[in-house]
């Protein structure tokens, strides 16, 4: 299926704070959908979501890396300090006006911080099912998450993009994006869970007083 | 000077949550200074903290980027939603033993998340002043972190580096990191404030109704 919108798969990034929390954003499709809206993540989600990480994990060639799972889901992106933040997109098929909203994809992404400017909101994943791309969805959920970004004063976005998705990358850079690693030479390094444990225990530090 | 630590310099990562406000940890030094400690970010260590960044900077040779101030420091830091967590590092000379604690050193971090995995801790900065590199003090507060990591759930630590930085690069791979850039081709991108302002703009987006 060709797809404007297959460009933004791989949106792969990484973002807290003022969210609002009761928004639901609607547009306009010009073809098969009569709309499609926008809104937050509900803990009734989760199932679903975890479905369409999945999905975004198998297109990334890389299925084997997902470990989370709705509970998780569930238990950190709720509540007074949620780890994550994620937005839903829905649409309703013309034919049933009064029928349920089905959800069709899905931007998860929180608040980072950056010494040199403050305050940048992380875009760690931008995901479309395939037979709903090129409508705009995905566009539009990235403009929210940017929209949600200004709204909290950040001064920068970020995410990750796999270097052969050539065409995510070409629209970011479409819209005046930098590709930090070509450019600066900044490259991401990950220590996992047992590496970081294993790391943790490097120096034996002991607690003296509170302050 | 020649420094283990310089090989520390310039963790440059991203993280949030449950962070142990009112510990300090202190290490025995076997050289000049008795000894150092680590500790929280107090708002009143605001200023020089923006000296240790711009010192970072500098050494990156991006010393231009750096537009953070005390008080966006002292507003993003504190309160119920702290935008970003940081540690400082002290030593207290050999010679002043009830003299007053330098500051030596931060690590900025905060928390992130991945679909694939949940929770995970980004270290933003890690710098030591020069004439306190060698000591450990870095890798101390680099473990630290990582015990903040562990402690609260999160399934790994990322980070960003420069790729001339071999010292740095040599230390992580010691310690079992990945490079996600080389290995899995991830690539860092940016859109800067006024290009997310232009993108937030893209798309006329109405919010219709609360949830």
């Amino acid at each position: 299926m060709r797809c404007q919108l297959a460009k933004l798969f791989t949106l792969h990034f990484s973002t807290l704070v003022v969210t609002p929390t009761c928004s639901i954003t609607r547009c306009k499709l010009e073809a098969a959908m009569s709309d499609f809206r926008i809104r937050d993540l509900q803990p009734e989600d989760c199932r679903e979501l975890v479905n369409m990480i999945k999905e975004l994990a198998e297109f990334e060639g890389l299925p084997e890396q997902v470990k989370i799972t709705e509970e998780t889901l569930r238990r950190d992106g709720f509540g007074d300090r949620p780890f994550y933040h994620c937005l839903i997109a829905e649409v309703r098929n013309k034919d049933s006006q009064d029928g349920p909203w089905l959800t069709v994809g899905y931007a998860m992404y929180f608040y980072s911080y950056g010494t040199w400017v403050g305050r940048m909101i992380y875009l760690e994943d931008l995901y479309i099912k395939p037979q709903y791309r090129g409508k705009g969805i995905g566009t539009s959920m990235m403009t929210k998450v940017a929209q949600i970004g200004v709204e909290n004063e950040c001064q920068r976005m970020q995410w990750v993009v796999l270097n052969w998705n050539q065409g995510a990358i070409d629209f970011y850079k479409k819209h005046d994006s930098i590709d930090l690693t070509s450019d600066e030479k900044w490259h991401l390094f990950r220590m996992e869970r047992e590496e970081l444990r294993k790391f943790a225990t490097l120096h034996d530090q002991t607690v003296v007083k509170g302050c």
